[in-house]
Order: structure tokens, then C-alpha cells, then sequence
């Protein structure tokens, strides 16, 4: 049975306030439970957790290595760009995973351009909006 | 009602029979009709279109404008790094466009790790093999 | 007596249709025919192609060393950032050519700045509009 | 009235004890009192808070929104350099913000020539000593 | 009624004098007699100034905002590529301008490749020899 | 007692006409009444100088080491990122200067991020508008 | 037996006219001559292909895959430096190929010195003119 | 009496698990009972601190000012390459330190080439597996 | 009969009190005269002149043309790097020059490490003091 | 009559012994054995040197000058990529000379992609193997 | 039985005398002279050599591979940043070494920060002093 | 009394011989023999030594530190741009140096633009041709 870690990095918990125009307006506890109903009708369990410590993002995913998560869907968010540890986190635990962001990064600020844990990633989702959680949740369950 | 253009550019022709290790041995005919299947599903229109010549990929580009499509879904290969006039036919006509990469462009090399048609783009996918055409798919009928 | 080939690359075609606020109204039948106008009163004759497939650009240009043509006008859209073939084809005849952009390329993404047919042109113009075609040709024909 | 949030990085903490032929010997309480002062001349009210954890500042920043803060004077010290989370927290909140650094940045390494969060800022005070907290304090309250 | 300023920058006195093989034999002087003969065809008013000083320049630039000029043609030499001051003399005032460089600075040292002042053009002409100036002068006139 | 060179580069003479959505409708006499009077307030005496030639602002900061000038507050406007000259001649004199940008420079072109001064200075104050003067005067007086 | 692809690319259909000085007077129907001579010697076959579009020598690869080809030898002119899809296209086919330039293109300008599908071959051969071809022949048919 | 911080960063508590091919099966446990045994020889005391929060690490560091710490063995991890906050840090303290690599940073992903902590390191200990801790350890007692 | 012109840059008026440990503490008078000395007793004429302003500089090289100089000994202290004006002119005058810097700038920042004139000179002297005025007057006038 | 220089560089003299993999398992003996037999076949004469130090490589170039060598098969081995003592000795000989890389530098780490001394080779061998001696012999010799 | 080369490069015959604030006043011959004794306690022995010809170092090497050497302990001084030929040499022994510096190469210039040596070294000590010498050598006979 | 070391690097053996168009056709013996009359009538003593290795230039160096020698002109050839070993070891020894090059190698390939010795050099002339080293030797001798 799949067990996905869906993993949101700093100021991901102000969705739905922070820059509605490029973030929308839908708020991170309405993405989450769009995730939950979509994971109940693939059949697959979700857990959520959003922290703005990157020590803490690393803690978690280490974890993940012993609670039975098979994938996580990670949208890590400025870390992307700044945390080696982060990388190194993910290749420390044999699981595979999924980056997505909700805005198109390419289209903004060239230190958004490059992603420091996309060459390890079993998919990248860009610029899809939140339903980018939602088709790397069918992809991390294989029912796309 | 959607209409959903599929183009695929150079090389793209070969796969099945093309680096099997990298990009598995589905034929394109074979994803093709996946796609098929799924848009029927989804109650859209595909229609697919390959070439290797990144001018016969410009002219289509400019009928989709005519024709009814109403999204693209395009995986351009190897001219997604290297052709300015794609980027410059995809922001000539009025249609939202995915772009999908079926091998993981950023685990390659460095001349890949760029796009120059991603900044137009309404959502990337990369890395997720053939699924990515699928997924794509439904993101450009907005049934995630 | 002058002979002029004017030439058009990659998307001019869409020209009129393709983003008017950055390229006007006009379409490309409108210009070659203002263009056709000036050669008239200039006592020159006037040949026009457009081609959105590199391939096509080169053949023309090497006809051009056989036909008589005396000048070439030539706005190479997007091939102008990445075609060494079209720059090896010009140097390949022994033609004076003249470069132009309807926009302001220098006011643009910054791969639009360097032009890589530019140093073996007999003249540059940027940035005029459509009548940087109709400057061109004047002093293709010697008529400031 | 002016509610004014100080926001000391890392390292700031030890400021007194730290290299202080480049830092001076006032230690950071000695300097909000002197804030708190002002702010007090001001009529303005000021809170004050330090830490060395790249979250707990993202964190303190997004509880500005809510606390009736009307402008941030920050030293992020390192994190300036290095933390676009940070950044995307400041322009996450609908706040503006002053940029303070005790020591002449542009006079020491290269990678403290570039500030992630100063095209944001409301303004930038640079190697005028913890004066230049005072100086923001001014800015921030108009009363230059 | 059209009344352009015609500028020129450092060492353009010396054109006739100066590597003529580069430059040609015409001195500035014949270059501005054709200009205001061309002027007087197109019903316009000349007004020509040569200065080596980059300050001197940007004073008449000022100048042109009150004095009824309505476009400027200038070739600022070599302060083209060094001189932001000029371009942002030539952006605090709101005229068009046209960019003129008598030889193919694209075919020269790479330094002189890129331009402070284009971005801001109404048009660029390059390597056009002197008859930049009357094609330029022609633009500014709106009698192509 | 204190005597301030309140100093002026290239185009400031334009402040009020000059994209005044970027620097305001404040004009540079008004700018200089205000510190003028800010000066009196903290017993200084303020001497202001403006010029858009190079050469004469290195001769004006000469001229500071002889006529009692205590520190200069300078902003070198477009000079500030190309003229190794005015980072001399500051370098010359024994005198602190402070460094004034009315704009955020970091938020515009990439070439206004560095300053070839800012190294020297005993402070930097960026995007705080006409403020910025009156807030380095005081620095430079020892008021804050 | 062997059989030899010879493909050339963009502009080689000019050789003998195109800059002598450079590439000889030596026609392309020649050089095939001389080659198919030495294929003869060599008991080996040749089957010579030149295009100007960069789809058609993609093409034109794939189909070797298929028709008993057991080596390439290509000199692809300008796409040697801008072809990602020759370079995928020479992946796709499980054939070794000989790079060849006729000219030093080491000792021209810098975009030459690169090539994209070098690393891939079984060998590179350049400046020795014509002969390179022949050379290469016999490397194909190790007979060296 | 020496009294050693020994200080390991983010992921190395996954020490043993993570990719064991690279950094070994030893777990970070026995590593620090090796060190202490080594350091009881040496007649040295050592504490041991691990964290994944970058914050934290800096925390420790300072509180070594405090407690006796004659030097500092450190693997700062991910954060070596990322973390000017822990080079401050590090420049805090008046007390020597020692940077040690596991793994030849050197032959792996060229970030990892740079160190922020480097230059100002009493040693460097690179690739020498676990061993690296131990010979620190004896540099940082003075007996090697 | 050789006719030298001793030309000297911006800040080089302030030799003698500007930072003294770099460039010594004997005057821009006494270099001249000590060179004056040196040209009588090579039977040789020196004219000195030396300006702040670049367009001066550029001024007085052009008259140069027609005054009987037969060459320039040239120290463009900072214009040397920034100056592309000064190169020009240089350039526009057919007469040899030789370029003579008093401290080693090979030695100082790296933006002082290139200079825009040196690949025109005749020879260049760095870094021997006011010495190196002499030894160019020697080369300058043949007798070495 | 023909008489070819062989030159190795460093560590070539290990052929056979060293990585056989990349460079195979003929040793340099066998090597100048095969290219003197083709030599001999040829109606040339061979000379074969081999050294670990750059400066013997200068002198036997040198040497060549004097002695009837009539063209250089040149393989630098690693001075390639770091000699311009190397590219200058082969400059001060009017000798022709041919540059051969057993192995395929192009795959190799980038600092091994660009050469020093191929902008004045007469032809540039690359990949194949120990062939590549023989091919380049052929070439020296005028019989392809 | 453990067997290890002591490789010095150049400059370092002038231990003691060159530089002393930067690398002491121990002599090579005493830095020799304990690593002995340290290789007798550890039971190996030890050949030490030290040449300034990058050649010389390179034929020892070679040399290392048929005489018992189990392992190279090298200082290959300024060749460690510029020598790809003792990069081939070590790579072509199968023999592990172990690189040292004495001082911080990493607080030196920037030319100094890169190894081309350091990726293939099965460990690389840096700013130890003279004791990296002996630690390198307790790594090398495994007793740390 | 002086005693001065004139040093030069690889390919120097070959002067009058080698690109006489841009070295002159004077020898290397001339030269010395040229210095060696103006040493005499300095008053000073001159040892000339030349070699094309790099060891061989560095052992020179160091002995110069114990006969005698008060100052070195060197013209380091190609090494001057590549040897890190060569500034070591003019660093390594407490005598003033002279850089000499004969042509202008501003002038030439950019790889030849950065000296890594003039930053230590007492004086670096440039371009003087072989006059060069008397005005160095002048300046080595302290009367210019």
C-alpha cells in the first residue's frame, strides 16, 4: 500500500495570503485536504508537514526512512535553491520522490532556475499550479 | 470542448528502439495511444504530430492557432535547449502549452538543464517517463 | 541594376497576428508590398521569401549567388541567436546583406542581443519597425 | 502609531564579544536599549527579537502580519547572503522593511557584496556602525 | 514641424582624419551638410554638436528637453559603451532617439559589442558608414 | 564644528522632471533647502556642488582637502558605477564621505549593483528617496 | 563487408565556391569521388548524403540504423556547434562515426571550438582538408 | 588540558545508513567512541554535538566561548559549502579549528568543492574516511 | 627632433599628498621638472600637461596631431581602465605612445589589472615609481 | 624526401601499463615499431623521442629545426592543455605539425577539451587510438 | 610491510629559509628527518625525494610503480594547481597517496583553492603546518 | 655594487631566429652582449643565464639568493603566464626583480594579458622590444 509524505518547505504556510496573484488564493489546509481525498480514492495513505527550519525538513525525512512512507511529494520551496542538506537528506533515505513548485520557477529570478535536489527526483512538476501536488500524488502511487 | 495538440520533435520517432535504458521501450505510437485512450476518457480531442524538423514543428505550431486546439502538449527534445524560434511560435499563438521531458533533463548534462520555451510554459514535467504525457494531459483538460 | 532578395525567417509569417504590441499590425503581404513600392521608385527589382525552416534559408541564399541578385534583406527572427549555418551561407556568397529587426532585440531577453550573422553584415538596423525594411533597402540600393 | 520590529540574525547575538575591531564593543542589548530610546523620542513602539535559526526569524516575520508591526528594521546578517527564504518571507508580509548592516559589507569578502533581500527593501543602511539602526529607526518612522 | 538634434561624441571631430581606411574620408562637417540638405528635403531643422566630453554631452542632451527638439540622432562614440550617464541623460529626457555607428561595431572588439544606450533606442544603425546618419535622420522623420 | 560637501553627480540637476515615478517631484534645490536647514538645526555648515562632468566633481573633492570640509555626502549617480577616477580622488582627500542613492539600485539593472565607492565609504544609504541626504548628514555630523 | 555513411551538412554543397582561400577548390562531387575510390581499394562501400536541413540529416541517420550501415562519417559544417538533435540522432543509431573538418576550426572563431557530438565519436579528424574524409574512411574500415 | 568540541552537521546522525558505499557502515556512534578513546589517550576531554539545524550548530559554537573548549573538530556537512552564518560563527570564537570531510569532496558534485570555512581553519582533513576525525583530534592536542 | 608630450590623468595633480606610501611624496612639478632635465639633455622638447577631465585629455591628444609632437608618454591613472574615449583618440593620431603607471597595478585591485590602451602603446612601464616617466622618455626618444 | 618527427609527452612513456582501458595495452615501443614499418612503406624516415619534462620537448623541437625533420606527429600528452612554452617552440619552427590524442579527449574532463598548440597544427587527430599515429604519418607524408 | 614515498615539489628545498612567517623555519631535511622517525615507530620506511622539474617528479613517480612503494605521501607545491601531467602520473601508478600542504592553500590567492591532484588522492591534509606531514603518514600505514 | 641576474625563459634561446616580424632579428647573444656594455658603464655586474625548463629557471632563482646577486630582470617567456612554481620561487628569495617582455603581449592572445609574476615585480616593461632589458637594467641599477 502507498504511504506518501507530502513535505512543504518555508512560507509554504502562508498560502492562499502571500502573493495571491502568483500563488493563488487557496490556502495550504485546502490543499492538503484536496490531497487526503484524492490519496483515499487511489487507495493510499498521505501525511502532511510544512516547517520554515530546514533542520527540521531534514529531521522529518529522515524519519520517513522508518515510519513506512514508500514516496514523498516535496515542495521545498526557497530551500530548493539554497539546501545542499536538504539533497543530501533525500539521498539518505531510500525513497523515492517528487518535486513540485506552484509557480512557473523559470519564469522568475534565475536563482529560482536551478533546483539543487531535482537530478535525484523520480519527477518534477512546475508551474501546474496546486494541482501539482495532486498529479505527483498519482504519479507517486503509479495510477496516472 | 478540449482539443489537445501532441507534438513530439526530433528523435522522439526512435523511442522503443533509442537508449532503452533512458527512455524505456514503449513505442511512440504505443504512448500515443495511451493518450488517446485517456483523452477519450477525459472526453477531449488529441491529435499528434512528430517531426524531426524544427521547421515543420513552427508551421504546426502556427495551424494549432486555426484549427480548434485548444492546449499543447510538447515534448520538443532536443530543440527545447537550442531553439529560439519554437519559443518564438509557442508565444505567436494564443494557446496554453505543457512541456514534458520523459528522461530526467536535470540528472544530464548541463546543456539540457535549460529550457528556452519553459518561462511560457503553463506547467512542466520532467523526469516522469512516458506518465508525463498523461499527466500533462490532464492537467491541459483541467481534470487533475 | 539593383536586385534585391529580401528574406524572412522563423514566425514572420504570423507577422500582424503574432503579439501586435510588439510587432504592429501590419502583415507580412503589406510589407513586401511597401517594400516592392520603394524598389519600384527606386529602380530596383525586388524578390521575397519567407521559410520558418533553416534549411530552406540556406538554399535560398546560395540560389541568390546564381540568379543575379545584387543585395539581400534579411530578417532572421530567432534563427539570427543560433544559426551558424545561415551565417556560414552568407559568408558563402559574395553578396553584401543587410540585417534587420523589427523590435528593439537589445530591449529584449538578453540571447536576443547577439546576433551571430551581425559582423559580416554591410549594415545593421534595429528596432525601426517594419520601415527598417524600407531603410534597408535603400541603402541596399545605394539611395540614402 | 509606529510599531517597529528590530530583527537581528545570526551571530548578532554575541555582538560586543565578536571581532570587535570590526563589530565595536556595544553588545545588542546596549543597542535596542538605544533603539527602544529613540523609538520612545519617536513616539513610536519597538520589539525587538534575535535569533540564529533561519526558521525562527521566517517565522517571526510572518507573525508581523498579524501583530500590528507597521514596519521591520532588519540585520540578517549572514541569512542576507544566503537565505531566499528569508526573502520570500519578507515579501510575503505586506510590510516594509530597512536593511541594516553595522560593518561597510562592500569592504570585506565577495560574497557579502550581494544582499538576497535589498531590491525588496524600503531602504538600505550600510557601515554606519549600530548608528545606522538608529537611522533606520528614523526612516522607518518618517521622521528623518 | 520636426527639429532634431544631431550628436555627436568623442573623436567624431577627428572623422576624415581619423583611420580613414575604418571611417572613410568624409569629415564631419560634409557628414552634417548632408544631414541638414536631407533635413531641408524632408521640411526639418538640424541642429549639430560635437563634444570629447562626456559631461558637455549630457548638458545638451538636457538642453534638448526645452529648447523644441523633437528627436536626437546621436553617435556617442565611445561612450556608447561606457557611459551610463548618457543613458540616463537620454531616459530623463522624453524624446526619441537614434543610435548611429558608422562602422560594424559587431565585426570590432568584443567590448564594443554591447551598448548602454540601445535598449532605450527608437532604432539602432550600424555599419552603415556616414549614410547611417541620413537613414537615421529619415526615421526620426517618420519619411522612410 | 562640521562642514559638509553635499555633493551631486550626473543628471540630479534633473530630479522633479526626470522619471519622477522613480525619484520624485522633489527638485535638487529643494532637496538642498531641506539639508541646508537640517544642517543649521545640528550646527553644521553645508556647501553643495553639482555637476554632470566628471572631471569637475574629482576637482570639487580635490578642492575639499584645502576650504575646512570635515565629510562629503556623495551621490555620484551614474559615476558611481563606472568612474574609477571619483573612487581616487575620494581616495585621495583624507576625508570620510557617505554614499547617497535615492533609488534602490539593487532593484534596477545589474550594472547599478555595484559601486566602485562603496568599498571607501564610512556609509552606504540606498533607496531611502531624498531622505537619504538628510539621514547621512546626520551620520556624517554625528546626530543620529 | 563495410558500408560507409559519408554525410555532410549545412553549406558543403558550396565547397569549391565557397571561401577557396579557406576550403579548397576542390567541388563535393569531387571529394565523393576520391572517397568512393579509396572505398573501392578498401573493399568497402559508400553511400554519400548532403543536406542543408538539420530534420533531413537527422533523418537520414535513423534510417542507417536499418540499411546495413556500419559506420558514419560526417563532417556536419555548422550544426557540429548548435545540434542537440544530431547529436541525440548519432545516440539513437548503435553505429560508431568519424567526425571530420575540413578546415582548422580551432583556429577560428571560439563558437567553433566545441562540438556537440564529439564526445561520442569513435574518432575526430581536423584541418587536414580533403584528406580528412579519406582518413577517416580508412579508420572506419581499420585499415589505417 | 585539551578540551575538544567535536561537532558533526546535518545528516551525519544518518552516519552507517546512508549511502554506505560512500561514507561506510561505521555509525556515528562508534566514531565518537573511537575519538573519546583516542582522547583519553591523548589525555584529552571531548564533547560531541550533532545537529541537523544550522542554528543550532551555531548556538553551539558559541557557547564553546564559555566552557572551556580548547578547539574545534568539525564536519560541518552540507552547511561547509552553504553557511556563512557558521563561518561567523566560527569567527566568533577565539578558539582554533579543525574541518573534516569524510568523503573526497574534491572527486564529487563541484559544489561541494568550496568550503565557507576553510580559510580560516587551523587544518583541513579531506577523504580520509572516519580516520579524518581521529588524526584532527590528535592535530588539535598537538600530538601528531 | 624629438617633441615629447607628458600627459598625466585624473588625481595625478594630487601626487605627492595622495596616499603617499603608494605613489611617494615627490610633486606632479617635480616629475616634470626631473623629466624636463632628462629631455635637455636628450636633445629632446617635453611638453606636460595634465587634466581631470577625459574629454581634456581627449582634446589635447587630437591637437597633438598637428603641434610637431613626435610621441606621448601617457600615465591615464584611472581613464587607463574605463576609458575607451582616451583609446580612441590614441588611436585617431598617428603617433607612437607609451604608457607609464607609478605603482604596480598588477599588484592593486583587480579591475586596475587591464588597461584599454596598453594594446596600442609602443611600450609600457608599471610599477617603478616616478622612475618609469624616464625610462619612457629614454624608449621614446631611442636612447635607452 | 620525408622525415617525420615523433613526438610523446609526458607519461606516454607508461603506454601500456597505464589505465589500458582508456589508452589499451600496445606499449610505445610497439607503437614507434608500427609507425616506422608504415613509415618505411611510405619512402619516409622516422624519429622517435619521448620525455617527461616540457623543457626536453622544447630543446628536441627546437633541434628539429637543424637537423631535416620536415614535419612533427606531435602527442603532448597533458602539456597539450597547460604548455605555451610547447605552442611557442612549435611556432619559432617552419615545420608543419600534426597533433594526435589517443583517447578521446572531448569524454574526458573539460580541462582536457581545449588545446594549446591545435590553432597552428596542419591537422588534429583525435580518438583513434594508437591508429591515430599512423593516420597522422599518412598526413605528414601527403599519401592519404 | 608498508613502504612509503615522501614527494616534494618545488620551492620546497627552501623550507626554513623562504617565506618563514608563512611556513616556519623547519628545514626540509628536519621535516625528513621526523617523518622518519615517525615511519620507523610505525614500522614502515620511507624514501623521500624533492625536485623543482615537474619532469623529474613525474619519472619518480613512474619509478614508485616497480620499486615496493606502497603508498606517496606528496607536497606537490605550486604543480598542484597547474600540472595535469603529475595528475596522469599519479593516475597511471596503482598506488594510493596522500596530498599535504603546509599552509592554508584555502586563505591564500584563488589560483591557489583548486588541486588538480586532490580529486584522485585517497585523502588531502591542508594548513596542518609540517605535522600534515606525519598525519599523512599515519594515514598511509593505516595507524591513525 | 650592483650585481644583476638576467634571466630568460623558453624559446629566448631562439631569438633573431623565431617570428622575426614581431621579436626582431637581433639574437639572444646580442642582447646580452648589448646589457652587458651597459652594465659596464653602470658600474654593475651581469650573469645571463637562459633555459627552456621550468626546474632549471627556479634552481637558477634560488641560487641567486646566495651568490651574490642584488636584483634579476627576467623575461619568463611563456612560463611567465602559466608557472606558479616561477613566482614562488622569486617570492622564496628577498631580491627585487625586473619583468621584461619583448613584444607587446597586450596586443597578442588573451591568454597572454595576465603575468603571474608582475604582482611581485619590482617594474614590468612591456613591448619595448629587446630595449627593454637596458631600461631595466637601468631601473635595476637605480639610475634611470
Amino acid at each position: 500500500m502507498h504511504r506518501i509524505l507530502l513535505l512543504n518547505g518555508p512560507n509554504l504556510n502562508m498560502l492562499g495570503r502571500r502573493e495571491p496573484e502568483r500563488y493563488g488564493s487557496e490556502t495550504l489546509d485546502a490543499v492538503v485536504a484536496r490531497c487526503s481525498e484524492l490519496a483515499d480514492a487511489l487507495g493510499a495513505e498521505l501525511d502532511a508537514f510544512q516547517s520554515n527550519h530546514e533542520g527540521a525538513l531534514v529531521d522529518r525525512i529522515h524519519a520517513a526512512a522508518d515510519d513506512g512512507t514508500t514516496a514523498i511529494v516535496i515542495n521545498a520551496g526557497a530551500y530548493t535553491h539554497t539546501s545542499i542538506a536538504l539533497r543530501d537528506a533525500l539521498a539518505a533515505v531510500p525513497l523515492p520522490y517528487y518535486e513540485v513548485h506552484i509557480s512557473n520557477v523559470h519564469a522568475r529570478e534565475s536563482f529560482r532556475h536551478a533546483s539543487l535536489i531535482a537530478a535525484g527526483a523520480a519527477g518534477v512538476l512546475v508551474g501546474l499550479g496546486t494541482d501539482g501536488y495532486l498529479l505527483a500524488l498519482r504519479a507517486a502511487c503509479g495510477q496516472t
